[in-house]
């Protein structure tokens, strides 16, 4: 049965800092943002969680694995390298919307995004355990995009079409099944999910193709963490390429 | 009259990359990934320009300012210090998208983005002038995000919001008008536009609040480089804050 | 009683790789290694350990606490994410030399440093326990350096100084304890030393002030991981500071 | 006729900030310094300069290319990006020492380097001209160090060899010559020179072996900025290393 420990990290006070005291240049924000994601990434990465940058200022993480030693180093860490420090907020739930949901709730129970008061809060309850399928992870990709966009399209017109491919897939997914979906470049959708059966997925796929006129396809694994879980439904996406198929569970 | 300079960065073969000899670690594809960004940003900001993440394995840049000395050595070092090479076209056009549709096809015509036997093309035509209204940047941000969402919903349901307004602005602006319009991170949209009106500008807002319910704001500048123009719409985008309008000019 | 765990970090064939097919770019070679380092100490640092940059081509760690998967881990990141491989060498010893042979020596017998049939290896023994004097770490700084170098001198004349009483310890240490002492920038080097007395201490400042005219002072500290030991030491050396002693233990 | 523009990088007010409010993790200290370096590295260095670690808190470059707004920019992104600011000060002299000394004056003329009331200075003046020979680069390297270091001794005892070779070049060339030498990792040393002769180089390179016992050898470059010399003088190592000679100039 899932058990997904989901992970808010909230830049604290971001916002106002960007203006303060005039407007900052914005190709440096942009390195700030994509540099603390990138040490993010590396940090919950390589202790077997996944990390997505959401809105930059905001990110979430699945983290299972991680306790609150590896949360309360993270944000020393970050506190020791950055003009900026993150407050982390942190729930456990069989459906991923739910963790996240207490997950945010304990960040703005401390204060506001925008308050200069609050700084690096770190509220939550850590999943004790690591049984084999606390986490699922669905890993789509759209059929053949290279040659239907990439090598065609100029590459705004590649991007919408994934976009609103991911904008549906995301709607869709997180209404009908609480599951969290983010855009991680290229053609790529990751998604930690609850337990979701091959119809499911071909519900979602489907959907996607008559509201947004993308093709999907997906592989599914599921692991004690989301390294565990996303590198089988890696192996799995690679099955749907060589079968052919749309939907393949590890 | 604007001449906006498009560079489409595309990094060779990267999907067939990223899973040879087979699937790599995510969290090691999105440190990759941003920290390339990050330094596309920092080295093309700091000569003026701006550049967007989009789908990271193709990026898009706004280069007014930039010559092909420049891309070269951008690309020379990129090679030095990276496992992927990137390869990058440049087109110059009054409307943003046809300019980036003459960079797209120059990389194109090189070959496809997963052939393994095309690396580092470099191909396109600079813009030798550096009038003050060459580049139009329109700053959108989400009237009170932080209140309405952030503050209030978990951080997938602030998100969704933000990204199904991103995803009909996007659609909009480049039907309407050849802009390109990115999510930059929080709650901000930059768009490389043409010259446009107050009213056009409010046809956007008008279209979105119907369409995805979400309500933006937008400062709108102008200059010889991106920089130049997306400070001024920074400062015009506070203006609007200050006095609780909807669009302003710098 | 000590047990330092050593790892030696070796770029493989770097060397013939900075030269090929004509030499690179300087600068693009400073970043790589400077990166790859940071890299480096934010993994190796965050699990408790301390890594040294050496000669950025060979970089020396002390690893107690991260077992081989620990080392897997990063060689595999390393993989994805640089155009260069890393060589991995491990031993563990009373004195910190010993180890620092037995490790090189491991990666010595798989091939040259500058043979390019040589990638990736990871060689050696890992240390079981954690006992909680297992390190000892000694931060050695100089007595007012701001004072009478860097606000007086240009700023080579006062590097000279400092480097010049680095060279004199490095050797001194070596040799005389087979202690491995590091210049770790400003004024300040970090040793991994074997259990030594205060008077061991004091020999090595005395032959400092006399050999090379620079007076240090050291905090010195011990800890199940070079982190607890080094953190313990920046303590003492504060200590030394306030009570303008010369040599204190945590 | 030599005219070296130096410019003094000053972390301000570094030491305190490192122990307030009490001692940072070190390896956070670390990564902090060797990113910033990094960035340098990448800002200046495709502007055609050059930049040295030095001691981390205090770099020294070489910014033959680099105006007074190069500099401002490098400052304020630094502010916007990093949780420390820089102080910057410029020279121009024949010989580096003496714009490395000007350079210097300036930054400590308006106050300590530990002083919390200064922060980003920017003074000096900067060279207007580029002649072919503003810049004499030598890259010096230790003749079959693979061979007799690498893969013979454990890497502190390789590490020490070549520390001491450079230990007694720098000062060497510095008094002799007004040279400034810096280490930049392996077994290489890069120093920027006034214009020497063939005699003076191998009277250099016959110290070394007398005093330190290492066996140098050397490429001479010159150019209108660093990156220039010290390409033509990558390609006279190169020639030495073919040549089977000691001095080569490009």
């Amino acid at each position: 049965m899932t058990a997904a420990q989901l992970t808010l990290v909230q830049i604290d006070n971001y916002g106002p800092w960007t203006v303060t005291p005039e407007p900052r240049r914005e190709m440096d924000l942009q390195t700030l943002q994509s540099r603390l994601f990138a040490d993010m990434a590396q940090y919950i990465g390589n202790r077997g969680g996944y990390v997505f940058f959401t809105r930059f200022d905001n990110m979430v993480a699945v983290t299972n694995g991680l306790d609150r030693r590896d949360h309360e180093l993270l944000q020393e860490s970050v506190g020791n390298r950055y003009p900026v420090t993150v407050s982390l907020g942190v729930g456990v739930d069989e459906v991923p919307i739910e963790a996240l949901e207490t997950a945010t709730e304990r960040v703005q129970a401390a204060g506001s995004a925008q308050s200069s008061d609050r700084s690096e809060v770190l509220a939550g309850e850590f999943h004790g355990g690591d049984a084999a399928d606390d986490v699922h992870i669905a890993h789509f990709d759209v059929n053949d995009a290279t040659g239907k966009y990439t090598d065609r399209l100029n590459e705004f017109d590649s991007f919408i079409n994934i976009e609103q491919g991911y904008a549906s897939l995301m709607k869709y997914m997180r209404e009908e099944h609480g599951a969290l979906s983010f855009f991680v470049g290229g053609d790529n959708v990751i998604a930690a999910c609850p337990d979701l059966s091959h119809d499911e997925y071909m519900g979602a796929i489907d959907h996607v193709a008559a509201d947004a006129d993308v093709q999907l396809k997906v592989g599914v694994g599921s692991g004690a963490t989301p390294h565990e879980a996303g590198f089988a439904a890696k192996h799995a996406l690679e099955d749907c390429r060589y079968e052919g198929t749309l939907v393949e569970f590890a």
